[in-house]
């Protein structure tokens, strides 16, 4: 599957993923690969099967059992179709319009969105996410339900198998999934599923992408990005540095970083970054933080609530390091990656 | 195994674990998985074989050789003597008493007893536990000594077998051996054995836990709990946050976080905190600083050590981002965990 | 292969290394794993052989075809010799000289060099290695070309098989590679290949080592050691600390610790630290920082960049809580390791 052929798909619904669910012992969907979806006037190299695969699509979820008609159409699939396990149920799910999620594929489907990089975070409805994506257990042998994975860790005691569960949780890890073209991701267990990674993005160890998230050009991620939250191109998110999140504990307002920019190791960031900014290494700006604003000659012009400066270019954030107040400063210096560090190929 | 059977015990000693022991190749015990789990006067459902195993206990550790005598007790117990491979023992080990450990079996009984919540953090005496326990390669076929997992690890590379060392510590991860209900663990290697996390609880891929620390009720942990830390019910852990411990390199008073709480993103703790306080993001509050009491308006009380604001409710910590002097101020913002991220069911 | 010979060595070239590289799919050398290492002069065991392959180095790498005449060298070789699939290859690499990196092989060799501890962090010429290493899948069955592993991935979505893909990095972990006597390593994903860790090094979960850095002693790491920093004996980095590096985003100087410090949790160094010194939890000690030096009495005696207090011994790093200036003190208290977290025998 040619990733770039997705980046000239009109975005527009409906939309059609095929994929395979892997179910639980009873039969419930715990998680949907889809290494096909089809756009309505996207430039799909295989319309007849399209045609068919949408006069199939009364209901929002089909079952395929004609497996036979699907192949040929991808050699992922067709691999997917020559392998599938009585655990697995091959689904096209179709999304009509954007509308909250309401089924565990559709979920799924809208995640593999984000990833393949055919929309941009925060562009989908992801209501309902949460309340419908199950709590996993996802192992080695893929994802199962934790009952059924508590007794297959027993066994596994026993008779020294390789049975393990890496994560119990609502996302998988992304490179279970999607595996981004031009990326390096150290740790593949610190990225979620609805990631959007761009092409000479590397992920550290300390680097996190939650879904939802994620970078619009190449960047050097060694910090965390939480969900919501868009990197510019060119930038630097240094070791263990914070971006605030919306989800949980933090403040309302959607955080994003721009172009050029660096977040010092062991930063944080509440408010938005313009391009060109750097926030110092160990310094947390959150947005209600009273701030000096200095110009070119360090002479205090004003001090405003950190907020207030949101969006705007060319700042350095510091903390002075003998009266103790935060400064915003005229940033001179530019921040340039390395580029043997981004040439991922 | 139920259990929430296990919060009515009356934890009271002797204690009865049922096991299987993982040896190494000189038959040595590296590791002990403990299914079964009986107290003295708790409301166990197989008394029959209670009072059978009861017999056996002359020792501390007994193997059990009659493995058919133990069919039937548990369901769990029942897979494992159905797999048992030569490299297992089925061990039967006994508390009379709560005393420093002796043997690698009551090391990892006393683990268990902390992660199925039989015991919370703090209430078990853990002395010699780091010199009893070996240092294991925790292998995805096991626990092995480290000189066969080398050798493993060798023919791995020439015939590209499954073989990995995902850690080489005294201490497993938490499940590999107990799997805790009702809680989401985003990277399942952050979280050791003996950690003892209440259902709602969720780590994410930042968070972390040891043993002999955890949560008393629904939080959200992006943040390190460190050994002998407990955090209250609905109190939230910010990404990154770090909690004084007093193993290494800390201080030598214990650190508890109490219920409604935020510790921001890359914050730190370094005294105990009450019900209903904030800890600002980025910044770290050690016991030792001097700090500004103030009322609600804003007016300097008094100057205090932190340590003396150890476990007092409804404050909130911030640097002062102007004049850069630490505050304790009257908190009015209440904590509320987001529901949707703590139904894990 | 007992890896205290090594330390004899009298770290001269020419150095040879034999190992089993992985290829991929179309013949091209992704890793090689050297268990057998000789240097010219080095007090080999053997003697025989270390001249017949001398005879084979006519190239910098050779395929060595006759593995019987292998056999006997190492136990860990013979395993190698007698397991190895199609998609491994024996190979030999001679390094005459530290000249900068040309091929996979000798990228490999010198990263392994670095582990075994052959050669120090800083001491080998490592220019052009990330031009020369691949991007790779680290998967549970080695590793494998991106594209090669999304068709194994998508596969085993289907047959719920167990294919993973743990890491998608230039650089493997360590511990597929080189296991190092007397140390622990919580997460080994967090410790690139190129690690020097000394015996008694304890890495926690939020330890981070990189490729050519590493422990001189026994330490307690559980923040992150960029490229090129070194960690002196008895030293002990605090959870989520940062040590500044010089690859990426950070500044020009080669940070070093000394032996006896303590980086405090979530604390960050930006300056090379002498023996016996402190950085306070939280705070981020960068080089452009103006700092008050105090005296005994804590009287500011002068005012200095941190910078010009670079490899200074016996200081204190704080940011005083009141006035919230950076300070020097007098370091009056020792730092000691606990002992018992690191006999990691």
């Amino acid at each position: 599957m040619n990733e770039s052929i997705y980046n000239n798909y009109m975005n527009n619904f409906p939309i059609i993923g095929i994929g395979v669910a892997s179910l639980d012992q009873s039969g419930k969907t715990l998680s949907v690969f889809y290494p096909v979806i089809s756009c309505e006037g996207g430039s799909l190299n295989y319309d007849k099967s399209f045609v068919q695969l949408d006069a199939l699509t009364t209901d929002r979820v089909t079952a395929i059992h004609d497996l036979e008609a699907m192949s040929g159409i991808d050699p992922i699939l067709d691999a997917l179709l020559k392998n599938m396990d009585e655990r697995c149920k091959l689904v096209l799910c179709k999304l009509s319009e954007d509308k909250p999620i309401e089924l565990v594929e559709e979920a799924y489907l809208k995640l593999h969105l984000l990833s393949y990089k055919i929309y941009q975070p925060n562009t989908l409805n992801l209501d309902n996410l949460f309340n419908i994506l199950p709590n996993v257990a996802w192992t080695n042998h893929g994802p199962q339900e934790l009952e059924e994975a508590k007794m297959n860790l027993a066994i596994s005691h026993a008779n020294h198998g390789s049975f393990e569960i890496k994560s119990m949780d609502k996302f998988p890890q992304l490179t279970d999934f999607v595996i981004p073209p031009q990326v390096r991701i150290a740790d593949t267990s610190r990225v979620r599923l609805g990631a959007y990674l761009s092409e000479g993005t590397t992920i550290m160890h300390e680097g996190f992408v939650n879904f939802n998230a994620g970078t619009l050009g190449p960047a050097m991620i060694e910090g965390r990005i939480s969900a919501g939250v868009v990197v510019g191109k060119n930038s630097d998110l240094g070791g263990g540095c914070s971006t605030m999140g919306t989800l949980s504990g933090g403040n309302n307002v959607r955080i994003s970083i721009g172009e050029n920019c660096l977040l010092g190791a062991n930063s944080g960031l509440g408010i938005q970054l313009g391009n060109n900014c750097i926030v110092e290494a160990g310094l947390y700006l959150t947005a209600g933080a009273t701030i000096n604003v200095l110009d070119k000659n360090l002479k205090i012009l004003r001090s405003v609530k950190a907020a207030e400066l949101s969006g705007e270019d060319n700042l350095l954030f510091i903390r002075n390091s003998l009266s103790g107040a935060l400064e915003a400063r005229v940033n001179t210096k530019s921040v340039a990656l390395n580029s043997s560090l981004h040439d991922n190929s």
